[in-house]
């Protein structure tokens, strides 16, 4: 079994890649340069390649002929990529790629999906239920519309080429390298410089997963055969402000934690809560960490 | 307005080449090789362009300028397209082209849908009622849903990028230059040789145009200000038994018009009608001739 991971130095691929090359697989990685390099990436080979140059691509893959590919690489450039026209060419870069995969004998493929691809006005995430997987797929941005053409084609085409194909939808995760802007980052970075963090009433029901966990789930439906999207969760949902104040506590500063101080956004649905039976049932994935460890390990890294 | 039309030397590209350059328009086409032509192409200009090439069709955007692109270029040999993988690579490429023709400056993009979008198992088309644009997209088959992603993707990436996108769904046409197997051409060639045809029972409703009719009204999609998903149809439905004795009638044989020869396919849909309201009230579209004529026209092309 020979693994090609592509995004494999992204904030959920190198946790993916430390999962698979632990599991004593043969991994390689696609990086945009040959100098990105991280600790977890030990044991992985990696290959400069540019993912929207087919030729290379093809190269590459007729070179390695691996027996599997998870493909976790695209444009999430913070606050830009929701309508970035780059979402049609990372769209196109993904079909070239599973062309020269399936060309090169690939058997198994694992994507990148995104809880964006569901419709989030559905009722049921109004009355309490998850977003199971017969929830609509109904995207109101391009990057969730552009996710699920990918998933969609994937699928139909591993289908038509019966080849494996499994889809992991990621909902809301963390992890100290994430952009200074998103939440928990901003939390951390408020309350560890002992200044209020303005927060929303933090009523909106989330499932937060570290990225190391996201990587970990996304390692285990590579190696499972369960096939077809999957919700990629912890299992406990929990609301923003109870979040916020386990950040305010970790620092000894409940009392930082701003809640209510900024109004509460209108298109903000209540709950965005993943169904994730078919990930500890059928893929059998189960948390290395908890999540009080995980918000330890996040301010060890940022002190 | 000068426009780039891709498929242009297709069964209905080069009708909608005509329909295009007939209205004085700035026409230009891109050609698999330079050798490429027709009499219908005639007052276009034919760039020799690989659609697959990223690089040469930039040049070419970056080169022309145009602000109309209709898009038609897509594989459709005959009993492969379906399931064919180069759905894939017509996915990409689409988006790319979009890509390369927006940052050229474009402002409007005409692509080519198709009614195997559409769910054939709507129970409305066991009722009577026509492929409306309500009705569910639920394509069984790659070559649908690849449409449908090129579709979905490009519609939500117009609205973002502020440029005008239609799509025109196909559904059945003839025309003298289609594939020997398929179902028009096949009667005119067995009867035309007084052949007995056989047929299924031929009850099966469907909208049948002449290529030269589905060219016109992208033409009139494309100079229309008419933006989203557009049926292409004639508006006069029938059974298939119906067209296939106007054909023997043409040839004073409808005796060899075979119908029960050949058992119904149980997955085939007993109505596939498009709801044309758009195409001949939004869009004015009005068809040049009428299916007599065309059938006509078609018998003195074979002879």
């Amino acid at each position: 079994m020979r693994v090609l991971v592509t995004g494999g130095s992204g904030l959920i691929g190198r946790h993916a890649v430390a999962a698979l090359v632990e599991q004593g697989l043969e991994v390689h990685l696609v990086t945009r340069q040959s100098g990105a390099s991280s600790s977890l990436l030990q044991g992985a080979t990696a290959h400069a390649v540019d993912l929207f140059d087919g030729a290379a691509v093809d190269r590459l893959l007729d070179q390695l002929r691996p027996s599997h590919l998870m493909h976790l690489a695209w444009d999430t450039t913070h606050g830009f990529f929701w309508q970035s026209p780059n979402n049609l060419d990372w769209l196109a870069a993904s079909m070239r790629l599973t062309r020269s995969f399936v060309k090169a004998g690939g058997q198994r493929i694992v994507g990148a999906g995104t809880c964006a691809e569901y419709d989030w006005t559905d009722p049921a995430l109004r009355t309490g239920d998850c977003m199971e997987l017969g929830t609509p797929l109904r995207p109101h941005l391009l990057y969730g519309v552009a996710k699920k053409s990918c998933f969609e084609t994937l699928e139909s085409y591993a289908r038509s080429a019966d080849i494996e194909f499994a889809w992991g939808r990621v909902f809301l995760l963390y992890d100290p390298l994430e952009n200074a802007k998103r939440l928990v980052f901003s939390l951390f970075e408020a309350i560890g410089a002992g200044r209020r963090a303005s927060c929303t009433d933090g009523r909106q029901i989330r499932d937060f997963m570290p990225a190391s966990e996201v990587g970990r789930a996304f390692a285990s439906i590579l190696t499972s055969p369960v096939n077809g999207s999957i919700n990629i969760g912890s299992g406990e949902p929990q609301a923003i402000a109870e979040l916020a104040m386990h950040i305010g506590r970790l620092f000894g500063r409940p009392d930082l934690v701003g809640l209510g101080d900024l109004p509460s956004r209108p298109d903000d649905p209540p709950r965005l809560v993943p169904d994730v039976r078919r990930l500890f049932e059928e893929v059998g994935y189960r948390p290395a960490i908890t999540q009080s460890l995980a918000l330890q390990a996040y301010a060890q890294a940022m002190a």
